[in-house]
This record gives C-alpha cells, structure tokens and sequence, in this order.
C-alpha cells in the first residue's frame, strides 16, 4: 500500500519549491554541454561537474567513469564521462536504475529561436524555452529534484535508486553499450527495472507510456560500371549506365504506398492482436498533428490508427540518397561510373537483422541478374539494430500507469515509436530487466529544434510523477 | 585544276621549317591561357596579343572585339576578345571561315603530368606534350603557319580567309554566339563555307571528316512532399516519399540496355539508309579502344558499328543525379523533402527539341498520376540544343575528303560524334552554309586530360592538309 501521506507531503513540498527547480533548470541551461561541437566539449564536462555537485548535496553517491577518448572533426578529445549514482541500499527495497543525459544539441540564436537558446525564459504561457530543457535536462534534474523534495519532506525514498547518465548522447552514446555491459553484474547488480525519460507525449495533453521502438537495417547498395566518370555526350547509348540499374533496381524495393516489395520481409512482423489493436483506439492523436509536423497533407493513410500503427509496429522503407553521383544544383554531362544508393528499413518485432540481411541481398542479387547489366553489384549493410519491446503489463509499467492516474487524473496512452533509442535495447539486453519510456515533455516540445521548450507543469507534474511512480513501485507486490 | 607545283612548293616549305612551327607551338602552349580561372584571365588576354602580333607579321586584318565582362567566383571579369581576321579579298575566290579557341583546359603537374602542362616537350616518339598543344593551339597556329608557307614559297593563297578565334570556348564560349548573329551580314558577309579544327580522329591511324554531333535536351524533375526534411523513423512508412516517387518515375525512362521509353520519343529518329549504313563498314575502329576509353567491358553492344551508331546517330538518355537527397559518405536517417532528378536526352536528326519536352513532360505526368502519390511533380527543361548534320557530299567536303588523300594516301572516315559542338551549328543557323569539321590530332591526344599531345605527324601533315584543302577549294566547280 502506497503511503498516501507520505505522497502528499512530497506533493506539497514539490509545489513549494517549483520556483528553486526551474532556477536549477535555468543552471543546467546555461551550460551549452554541445556534445557534438568540438569548441563545447569542455562545458559537457562542466555539465558532469554541476551534476556531481548536486549529487555530493543530496548524499548520492557516484563514481565518474572515464570512458576513454575519440576523433571528432580531426582532433582528439576525451569523451565525456558517465556519472553513475547509487542512492540507497536497502535490501528490503526494489532496486530502480534512471537513465538520462546530460548532453544537448548545438543551438544558436541565428538558427531562429525567439530568444538566447542557453538564456532559459519561461513565456507567459509557462513555457521553459531553452536548449536542453526538455532534452533531457528537465528529465534528469527532475529525479534529482524528487529526491530532495523527499528529503525536504522528511519522508522515506521508496526505493534504491541507480542513476546511469552519460554525455555524449546526442553524438551516438560512445562508450555507453560497453560500460553498460560491463557493468551489469557489477553497478547495476540487483537493478529490478529500469526507467528512462527521454521521449514525448505523443501529443500536449495527455500522458503516454512507451513500450515499443522500432530498429533498423541500412544499407549501401553500389553498382558499378567503367573505370570511370564519362561523358554523356560520348558514351550515352553504349555503356551500362550504373544510374540506370540503380533506378530499376530500388524503384522495386517499395511502392509510393509504402509497401516492401522485398519477398519475405513481411512475414516476421508479429501480427496485429485484438488487444493491440484495442489501446490504439484511445489514443491522442489527430491527423491535424501529422500535418503540421510534416508541414504538408502527404499522409498515405487517411485515419489516426493506421498511421500509428505503420509508424509503430509495421515495417517501412526510405530511400535517402545516392552517393557519387551528380548532386548540385545546375547539370553536368556526367555518366556517374559508380554509385552507391543508401535505403534503411525501419523493423519491427519479430524481424531480425540477420534475416532482413539475407532477403534483402538475395532479392537485389535476384533483381539486378534480370536487368541484364554488365556492371557489377555489391550491397553491405551499413548499421543494423532490433526493435525494442517490453511487456506493458509488467509491475514497471503498472506503477507508472498508476502514477499517472495519480498526477494527471487519466490513464496514460501506451505508446510505441518509430525511431531508434538504442540503450533501451542495450539495458533490456544487458540486465534482462524490464524497461520503461517515462516521458516528462509534450510532443511538441522541439527537443531538436528552435525554441525548445519544456512546459513548467510538464515539470513540476513531472517531478510528482516521477516520486509517485517510485511510491507505486514500492507498493507493488510482483517481481 | 589545282596547281600542282604551287602545292610541291607549299609542302616542301612546310617540311623545311616544321622546327620552327614547333617552337611557335611551343611558345603558345607556355603562355597558360586558362579561361575558367580568374587568376589566368590574364594570360588569356596575353595569347589574344601574341597572337594578333603574329597576324601583324603575316599581314592578316584583325579586329579585336571586346565582348563586354561577366561574373565568375564571384570577380567581375572582363571577357577575352575574339579576334576577328581577314587575309585576302579577292572576289574571283572563294570565302573560307576558320574558327578556332586560343584558350585551355586548367592543368597542374600535380594532377599527374609526366612533365610540366605549360612547358611543351617532345617525346622520343615525336609527341608534342603540353596544355594546348592539340585543344585547340595547334590547329589555329596550323592556319597561320599554312599562310605563312604560302608566303616563304612565295605561291598565291588559293582563298579569301575569314578568321574568328575566341577565348573561352572552354568555359561556355560567352558572347559568341551574339557576335556572330550580329556578324553574319557584316564581318562575315561573303562567306562560302565553315571549317573548324577542334575535335580528333576517331582512332590513331586515319583521319576523319566529322560531319554531324548529337544535340541535348536536359531535365530537372522535381517531386515535392513534406515541408522539411523529416526522420525518417519517425515518418517512414507514413508518408508518401519523394524519393520513392523520383526512382519509380525514372526507372520507366531506360532500360539498363539504353532503350529509350518514353513514347514517340523514337519516332522522328531519321532512319538509317544504306548508305549510311555502308559508310560504317569501313571505319577505324575497335571494341578495344572503347574498352579502353571507358575503363571496362561493360559496353551494351558486342560489334563497332552498332557502338559507333548508337553513339553518333540514335538518341540516348542519361541519368545524371539527384539535388536534394543525401548524397556524403556514411549514412543519414533522412527522408528527404523535395528531391530533384536530373537526366539528359541526347537528340539526333529529325528530334526537335520542343517535340522532346513535349513528350517528356507528358509521359512524366502520366508516369506520375499512376503513383497515386499525394506528392507534387515538376519538370524543368534547364537547357536544349538541336543536332547537327551537314551534307558530307558538300563541296566543302568533297575538297577535305581530296585534300586527305593527297596528304595521307586514303579516304577520311566519315564521322559523327555523340556530344556537342554548339558553335558548329550556330555557324551553320546564322551564316547558312556548309560547315566541316576538319580534325589535326588523333583520337588518343588527351584533349581535356593529363599529358595532353599532339604528334609532330600529325600537327606538320595537318598545316599541309589545311593548305591542300584550301587549294582543293579553289579548284572545285560547284558552289
Ligand atoms: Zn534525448
Ligand atoms: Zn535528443
Ligand atoms: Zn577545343
Ligand atoms: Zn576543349
């Protein structure tokens, strides 16, 4: 049973408070820890050092792990660390690992924002407009605020916390997959789930749950003709143009409907159960959203739910580009003498990489034969990664469902999404734990836009909802 | 009747200060008249001084025309002159208009020169190597050390010489064909017929009257979906994808064996007559030599007259890139918004130009519709120039054709080449007389490539065969 007065003198602390949480935001704020920028990487270690500050007052300990060093732009610079924190060690209380990063975008005034992107304002409206506010400063600053309004409030932590957060999120999580793996029987030892609040409502007014991202298969298919570039003028008409067998080649991978015409590819993704189809009918979401995110009515599906479900839980193809052949503006007379078109495959369960792998090569070898071309053909997969499922129905997911209604008065959506959050493939991999997506911002945050902005009750609701989630954990009796 | 003595005369002189010829190549070829860089501008009005000096010597009238300034990289540059030259105004002779370039290629021994571009060396095989030297410095100095000759052997030029040399036939030729539009009733009022040095032997051995090039017509197809680009995680499989659309639309162009598909686009293809067909028969040519040129054997045709015809005298389409899509190395999660492809039809005799974009901007639209794409399609003609064809039983002909067997004890080949020329027909439109294409070098001389040459052989047998040529002429009955 959840201690209902310990949670409202947590609220009430929270609420008190708000204006010295968003002073700590503002902190945060200004340091522009641009993980991808050369000329910044020396605030995303300041960054570390404010966020170790902030755990030494709050008694949590840490250990800062350095993670070695990479090459960005031609010169050697030392990564970021990976601060990990242990706040309590109860045996008598579940074990939850937060992750978040501390790292942001790059962003300048000239970009277009409304005001300086590291000066955060709040608009009339309530909005706390800075880069990095919603993504993913807020977050992570806000389980350290829940832990202090729990020491303010003189109430007991429900839980031993692990805290894993890393700085080069932003420019791929170098270092990350392998100290995580390091680690799991190590720091991480005795962890029962895991939370990450990194992602969005689906849309700005009610909660959502994720459980759910799709993976990738990319790849880089090049064909190749003469020994070299020629010229059109010249040789148009008599050689096998690598363009030509390009086009015929990748015009057959997808319809404009977006359907993979790849033999195959389409019989491992897990079919749609009542169930499933069921949560989508409650979920916020209108197709005015989708065209004023695309800024265009270019939506094949003409309702809310199959869009979702075709961003969620189907498979799709895009092609992105070609790579050595003629790109800028005006014309050339050149016949491209090597060409490597790039398309990705976004995957769903229960595809796997390895399969995609198989049938896409044996279906563009299968392809290219018929063309009748004597150029040659090679295809290599350039990235891989495979969708990320949980179990929705775990006490992780309930203690949050509940916590939501607690805070927010509704059940929370449960969502899926389209993209990539690598870690949540890694932890789940690594701890063989549950893992949960417990956004704290809006999705029409911008988190890598102008104008970012994190709503002030999406973080001060946050903050309750983050200690009311850990309350419910306690309370809850399933391992 | 020619004058047969006159003629022995002319070649014996020709022979005898052939060492001097070379060394006014090579003082042409050191003066590094590069027309596409701003710093070289200079030297490309030095050439137009060096050679107007020479024209003093030998008494030819020259006008030097300022064709006003345009902009490149950004410096407002003034144009180099075209020169304009008359020598001789008799009106019992014919009129004979010679074009040529006094510009050049860039070249730096870096780009893998076996020698320094701009100091001419002679090989031990008696190659004449150095920037310039056969594109297109040779063949106008031919012109002049041909008058010379005439002079030294003290026998009468057997025409009136119209001369035009510009100076940036390698960066677009601009203002050209203005001035001779403007100069058709004045400067070059009384001209009988054209001849232009500027191209090559099909092969090593034979020369070659060339006769007729393939016109262009170019294309900028645009398909338009999303107002930005999107993440392609996020949106794939939701929306409908410009790129998909462009490699659908442009795989129905071609086939991989360069069948053009669009339909009608055949129909005014002029037919192949016997006699033409009988003139590829005995052409020097081999499979080798284009393998060669193109680096592979991946050449559609097994058999050189099929090679030589589809180059030369049917049309071929060419897919040139894309503008718009992610084209760098590595990958990207792009879906890019608005995509622009680019290809180019070389059109061949009867093919207008306007019937072209007719039937590709229909066969695209149509193509287009049966998408069932919500995106938007656009086509752009950036830019069209007809065929050429002259009349190779032309009297202009029948005398280069006699002038080569004098020379070189054989019959020119008959050629065609795939690209184009576009002075040859703005010659042809404003003057509306016959125009030959008269080669000096041969077909391996490296005209836009490192260690450029053009073989002593070829450079004194081609002043000869200018002059022979010119005799011919005036022999000749017809008009
Ligand atoms: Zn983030
Ligand atoms: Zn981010
Ligand atoms: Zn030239
Ligand atoms: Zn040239």
């Amino acid at each position: 049973m959840v201690n209902e007065a310990a949670l409202d003198a947590f609220y009430k602390t929270v609420d008190q408070n708000q204006d010295d949480y968003v002073e700590r935001l503002r902190e945060a704020v200004a340091i522009p820890s641009i993980s991808s920028m050369v000329d910044h990487r020396d605030d995303v270690v300041r960054m570390s050092h404010w966020l170790t500050s902030l755990f030494e007052k709050l008694g949590i300990k840490y250990e800062v792990r350095d993670i070695g060093s990479h090459v960005m732009d031609n010169v050697d610079l030392k990564l970021p660390p990976i601060i990990l924190g242990t706040y309590g060690n109860d045996p008598n209380k579940k074990t939850i690992l937060v992750y978040g990063h501390y790292d942001v975008q790059p962003a300048l005034l000239e970009d277009g924002w409304s005001s300086k992107p590291f000066d955060m304002i709040e608009s009339p409206k309530g909005q706390l407009i800075g880069r990095g506010a919603s993504d993913d400063k807020g977050p992570i600053i806000g389980w350290l605020n829940a832990i202090e309004a729990h020491q303010n409030a003189e109430i007991d932590f429900p839980v031993n916390l692990k805290i894993c957060f890393e700085g080069m999120e932003e420019n791929g999580s170098e270092g990350l997959e392998k100290l995580i793996a390091n680690e799991a029987d190590k720091y991480f030892k005795g962890v029962d789930a895991v939370c990450i609040s990194d992602n969005y409502w689906l849309g700005v007014t009610k909660p959502c749950l994720t459980y759910g991202l799709r993976g990738i298969c990319a790849y880089k298919v090049t064909v190749c003709g003469p020994g070299k570039d020629l010229h059109s003028g010249v040789f148009g008409g008599t050689v096998h143009e690598p363009m030509t067998d390009l086009f015929h080649l990748f015009s057959k991978l997808v319809t404009p409907n977006g359907d993979i015409l790849i033999p195959g590819i389409n019989d491992d993704v897990a079919p749609l159960t009542d169930e499933e189809n069921q949560a989508y009918q409650s979920l916020e979401f209108s197709l005015s959203e989708l065209h004023s995110a695309i800024e265009s009515k270019t939506n094949i599906y003409d309702n809310e739910i199959e869009t979702l479900q075709h961003r969620w839980r189907y498979p799709s193809l895009s092609i992105h580009g070609i790579e050595g052949a003629f790109s800028s503006s005006g014309f050339k007379t050149v016949l491209p003498a090597k060409v490597s078109g790039k398309f990705s495959i976004r995957i769903v369960p229960n595809m796997e990489p390895k399969r995609v792998d198989e049938l896409v090569e044996k279906f563009l070898k299968d392809e290219f034969a018929k063309l009748g071309s004597k150029n040659t053909l090679s295809t290599e997969c350039l990235h891989s990664g495979k969708a990320w499922l949980a179990n929705p129905n775990h006490w992780n997911y309930v203690a949050a469902s509940k916590a939501v209604e607690r805070i927010f008065k509704c059940k929370p959506d449960l969502t899926r999404e389209g993209g990539s959050i690598p870690v949540t493939l890694t932890f789940q991999d690594a701890l063989n734990k549950n893992v949960l997506l417990l956004p704290m911002g809006r999705g029409d945050d911008g988190a890598h836009s102008i104008n970012e902005k994190l709503d002030r009750s999406n973080y001060i609701q946050g903050i309750k909802l983050f200690g009311a989630y850990l309350h419910e954990i306690a309370s809850c009796k399933a391992e």
